[in-house]
């Protein structure tokens, strides 16, 4: 086999085999084929695509490109969730308490990464004397005793990935629907889960801009895990301002906390509850959406889901009475309101924009070697479609230096869009999309 | 500038200015672009193409990368000639001493090269002593008084189309006319010529299989010679037999010198009177194309053609004595006859298949360590349209190896088509494109 031949057969919009494509995969990822040669068939998928069964394939040839994690040992039906990434999203802390609750298994391996704020860590390094660090043995009983454990990624998943997402990022082959959605999967399938629910956000502050380009995401995605086994739902969800009010670590942990004590923002309990009910119906734990639901709001009024991220911070580790006083938590020395100068109807928050000031106040990674300020952030007081006056506070900046904080309240009030009246009707939840 | 901003602007479909086309070409020359973004920006340029004006700026960027020679020293109008490459094509050996008699200025470097024969140099070098070795002044010197010169080629001409040319060559991107015409075209205007006549190839023994691709690409290499101010015609003829009769570099320079007599093959022949009657009028020795067939038709009757190749080769230090006894040539120790089975007319001569049995008999280079054999090649008997009885000679096989003419015999015999009834009627000449 030529990798020649493989670029001129794509080029000429023909189907790539199976071995084909792992033949390209897996000697890409060992060095043996150069990257001048990828960037050219990575082009060439570009302009004529792959079908379903080659993006099942590719995906799969990128998962055993390197380890994939064996979660046998846990009892029950293991069902990850995975978000396309978005500001302020906090759903991860609560939906992994809620559903734990319910005797669901929640085996998270999780990252540090670059971003508007920390990864899922990070936050939760909120609660002092939290650790990822434990044996893969304690993990497991862990996840067995508790439902829900978090640990530190080890050795690399999908590492075929890493080295094409890095080449696509040099040479404008990013945005294709097939790379992405092969990328995506390519490393929660390594992940071990049984079932998969995606978060599929879409809007300015989404990689997908548009309603269209998100279904057509995550209809690649279901697709793949239909054709590679491993069933998989998708919710299409609004990122077109932040989700909740809170943006940073600290900040954002406290609003999760609020959340799961049942007085959190509407539209992130809302999208948890969505979520969270594919995830129960995946699992087995209930019949149909309605009835998890059920489920999942009684683990709320109840307090189960709240003792569950007691239990599970404990047993990280962590400092749990936070939960219960979350004044504790890591505080900034400075919050300064954000006022409007004007009236109006919030039109439109930039929220790719907001994560980026978040970003600049430390409470996210531009490089690897940015050290997080856990205590900073925003916290959004008015929201699409509030009614906002002159004078009015529309957010407050957490802050630890005076001239980044100042910095950040005139961005702020750039990046809100007021308007006389406001009629615009967005869905929080734009569908959802499951295999046949 | 960024590299990745211009992949982007082509693969969306948009235009590249000058200045973002001579970034990249001299930024990739120099080394300080790597080949795989390169490579994503050719793949790019495949499916969105490129404009005529992307093309000639191409053209000068890839010129503009090395030295272009001057030939300002030589006095009268400067008309190169070039081939896009066929099988028995000895067109140069013919028409350099034809035009040079009218008073054309003919200076030629040449290269050695890969291929079914050797390149010029190679061939003239089946006359004892001939030498391209000589100082830029000899060279000038010699086309002043001569008018005719061959020198090696110093220096690298175009450097950036080399660069292209061998990235291009694994990554499936050199079939795109815009590449493959700014890359023959950057060579010949950097080898400083005011004129350039076009020899496209066109069926089985050519680059271009068909008349619509050769048609195409000569309109694209006249468009580009018009953009950049050298004006250019091409000649579209016929490569789906080989041309004239010998293929091999010694048997090719003695048809050379029977056509210069006046007895070579009629297509040959026919050819070099089309292509040399364009060089006389860009020339400007000839009003129109008639007189220009009238004044070269009398170099070949009044002889001066054949006393200008003795001149040539006797002021390189070549034993001109050899034009008059042609034995004298180099010969192989076995002539033998390729013998038809069968009754019926010659359809089709696959030409390149008998340029690659020429190569096998020892004819051209396979890779550039390969040493060329002047004496071996292929002497056709029968060509299209002729009839053929069983027993007839359709072909001689001259080689230095028993086995290998054995084998070379066969593979003839396997490469003439014959048929019942011959109705044909492929032109030698397919046409001409000249800029508007």
């Amino acid at each position: 086999m030529r990798m020649y031949d493989l670029i001129l057969k794509k080029r000429n919009g023909h189907e790539l085999a199976k071995e084909e494509i792992n033949y390209f995969v897996s000697n890409y990822t060992k060095g043996s084929i150069p990257d001048y040669q990828v960037s050219a068939l990575l082009m060439a998928i570009f302009f004529q695509k792959m079908n379903s069964r080659e993006t099942a394939d590719l995906t799969m040839a990128m998962v055993n490109s390197g380890a994939i994690l064996d979660l046998s040992a846990i009892e029950g039906i293991k069902v990850d969730k995975h978000s396309t990434g978005g500001v302020g999203d906090t759903t991860t802390l609560v939906l992994g308490p809620m559903v734990a609750a319910l005797g669901i298994p929640v085996a998270k391996m999780s990252g540090r990464g670059l971003g508007h704020t920390g990864g899922t860590i990070d936050k939760l390094e909120s609660f002092e004397g939290f650790s990822v660090e434990m044996t893969n043995e304690k993990f497991i009983e862990n996840v067995n005793t508790i439902k829900l454990a978090v640990g530190g990624q080890t050795g690399e998943l999908a590492p075929a990935d890493k080295k094409f997402y890095a080449l696509r990022d040099v040479t404008a082959t990013v945005d294709n629907v097939s790379l992405i959605a092969s990328s995506i999967m390519s490393k929660k399938i390594a992940a071990g889960a049984d079932c998969i629910v995606l978060d599929v956000k879409v809007g300015d502050g989404a990689f997908m801009k548009t309603s269209e380009a998100a279904f057509e995401l995550a209809k690649e995605m279901v697709s793949i895990g239909k054709n590679v086994g491993r069933e998989t739902i998708a919710v299409i969800s609004d990122m077109d301002q932040p989700l909740g009010f809170a943006v940073g670590n600290a900040l954002e942990v406290r609003e999760a906390i609020d959340t799961l004590k049942g007085h959190g923002p509407k539209d992130l309990f809302e999208l948890c509850i969505s979520i969270g009910s594919q995830m129960v119906v995946l699992a087995k734990k209930a019949d149909n959406e309605e009835e998890a639901r059920k489920l999942l709001i009684e683990t709320i009024e109840s307090g189960s889901a709240l003792n569950k991220l007691k239990e599970f911070i404990a047993a990280q580790g962590g400092d749990a009475s936070l939960i219960d006083d979350t004044d504790k938590f890591p505080k900034a020395n400075y919050i300064l309101p954000v006022v409007s100068h004007m009236d109006g109807y919030v039109a439109k928050i930039h929220a790719e924009n907001i994560g980026l000031i978040a970003m600049e106040l430390g409470a996210g990674r531009a490089t690897k070697e940015s050290v997080i300020d856990l205590s900073v952030g925003i916290v959004l007081n008015k929201k699409r479609g509030d009614k906002v006056s002159a004078g009015d506070v529309i957010a407050y900046v957490h802050a630890n230096d005076t001239d980044k904080a100042e910095d950040a309240r005139q961005n702020i009030l750039n990046n809100y869009e007021l308007v006389k009246d406001y009629n615009d009707n967005i869905p929080l939840i734009y569908g959802i999309v499951k295999g046949e």
